[in-house]
């Protein structure tokens, strides 16, 4: 096996209460890339399409991560090869729904399965990580986990990297609004308070706390409880238009919950079954077209296989 | 049936990361209550052994949520009679294991049972939080959801209440050791800051999901690796002389985890086994030997039923 196919799934983070520790793998949305082994030592990205992004590995969000996978598995394994790598995105950038983290979970995955897979996933997570700093600027695993892992997943730690994958129900349906909207990361970090009242940390954990128990108990109505968040969406849903109009609506129509995905601007929700999933996607679509403002509308089932070749 | 006895468990609650939400039954530690159904109308406190505790009913946190359930079951059942209760306390008040919730639950439990059971396990925790009141001024479920559910239990939120049962490996032993000292609820309370940092929070989170997962999914080491409290433990940990050496000691002798009992001054840990627990304790109590402070040991299976009739 010399060159392989990937598909690299969208992921929605957070996921109302689970603020920088849950995630959630798409199955309707994601990126393509191949990774071809080669003569030549290193690794090099030779060809990107559906964006507009820097071809040198160093710079490269898919590069970078490669590259501390690489220089890594020569402890592990006899590397007499190098790695070329294209990306052909689908998943448009700053969507909110983990653009960045496809290219990084692609790319070490892909070259892990060329390697003969010296690192189990869970070790692929902490790598495709390394890439996210080239995004975002900081080291962060809530889109790589279920990226890489698929489902549902909790990171329940840095220190070290602690990411466990958490089961969940087999009917479990996502829909995500992407509106063609810009929110810079630095406007929607900058209206969170580095400071929260005790009283609204205990919600959310207990809250937090509802979502786990309700996926491995297969407790819709529970999951759908606790899919609130009393911290961050009321800081950052100004930043989306519409965004309180469509959630209403995606609730009215059957959603167990809604909110903002990752940083947003994309807004999610999730419920049980396909057909209450294609009237919520109409309904969230009509609320938001008085805007004026263009949108993407994707429906997935929750991917469990994370990241696969194809 | 006229007249049940009734075992009123201990419990801890918060278990490190669950501040306010997290809670569990212990097997080896509670209170005995009879319950007997009377002539006369209402509610009566006839005795009470082992405390020095009020017998007005309406000064007794028995007494309190007794009535709450009893005024409430008449647009359930046709109540032509009174209840007796008698309580013999073997938790002590103040302890941080859940004395007075041992009261309220026993009360509901017994006359609920005698009632004809009109309302569920669930329902009773209701009631048992209105004789909480009593004791500790608010209306709170982390120690009588545990005591009456049995298990760990998850309170999600009061708004309405939802209190959510926890399944759990069957290994799982508890260990406490109850100094002899006086921590005031206010003390305790006031240590609190009224704002937390959103970083802490998540890490505290982040660590309650770990212990969720672990829990159903069996896995003793997450639930060891999650047994940890960045919020309350380090503000409140001083108020117990020797925490610091109790809980290095325990965790050195195989615990899982350790830390304050609800809002203490009980220091617990959890491990596998009852060869270890009993290790544990004797770690635990000859790390507290040198403070010349009193302390009881207590070594419990985790009690999956709760309040029961004996």
């Amino acid at each position: 096996m010399t060159e392989i196919k990937i598909f690299c799934p969208a992921t929605i983070a957070n996921l109302n209460c689970g603020f920088d520790v849950m995630g959630l793998c798409l199955d309707g949305i994601g990126d393509e890339m191949i990774i071809r082994k080669v003569a030549q030592k290193g690794v090099r990205i030779t060809k990107i399409t559906g964006a507009d992004l820097p071809l040198e590995t160093e710079k490269n969000v898919a590069g970078v991560a490669a590259l501390a996978l690489y220089n890594d598995a020569i402890y592990r394994v006899s590397i007499e090869h190098g790695f070329e790598i294209e990306i052909h995105k689908k998943i448009k950038a700053g969507s909110g729904i983990g653009s960045s983290s496809a290219s990084a979970a692609g790319a070490v995955f892909g070259i892990n399965e060329l390697l003969g897979k010296p690192f189990t996933k869970h070790e692929l997570v902490f790598f495709a990580m390394k890439g996210e700093v080239v995004a975002s600027g900081s080291e962060h695993a809530d889109n790589v986990a279920p990226c890489i892992l698929g489902g549902f997943t909790l990171v329940r730690g840095y220190n070290p990297l602690d990411v466990i994958k958490i089961e969940s129900p087999s009917e479990l349906y996502a829909v995500v609004l992407h509106p063609h909207i810009e929110v810079k990361t630095s406007d929607s970090r900058a209206v969170l308070s580095p400071t929260v009242s005790l009283k609204s940390a205990i919600t959310q954990w207990g809250n937090l706390g509802g979502l786990i128990a309700g996926l491995y108990t297969k407790d819709y109505e529970l999951i759908g409880r606790s899919l609130q968040d009393v911290i961050v969406e009321p800081a950052r849903k100004h930043l989306i238009p519409n965004f309180d109009l469509v959630k209403n609506e995606a609730l009215k129509n059957g959603a167990l919950g809604a909110g903002i995905s990752g940083a947003g601007p994309s807004i999610f929700a999730l419920c049980k079954g396909e057909t209450i999933a294609n009237t919520i996607a109409k309904s969230m679509s009509d609320a938001y077209s008085d805007t004026g403002i263009a949108c993407d509308i994707y429906i997935s089932k929750v991917n469990s296989d994370g990241t696969k070749i194809i």
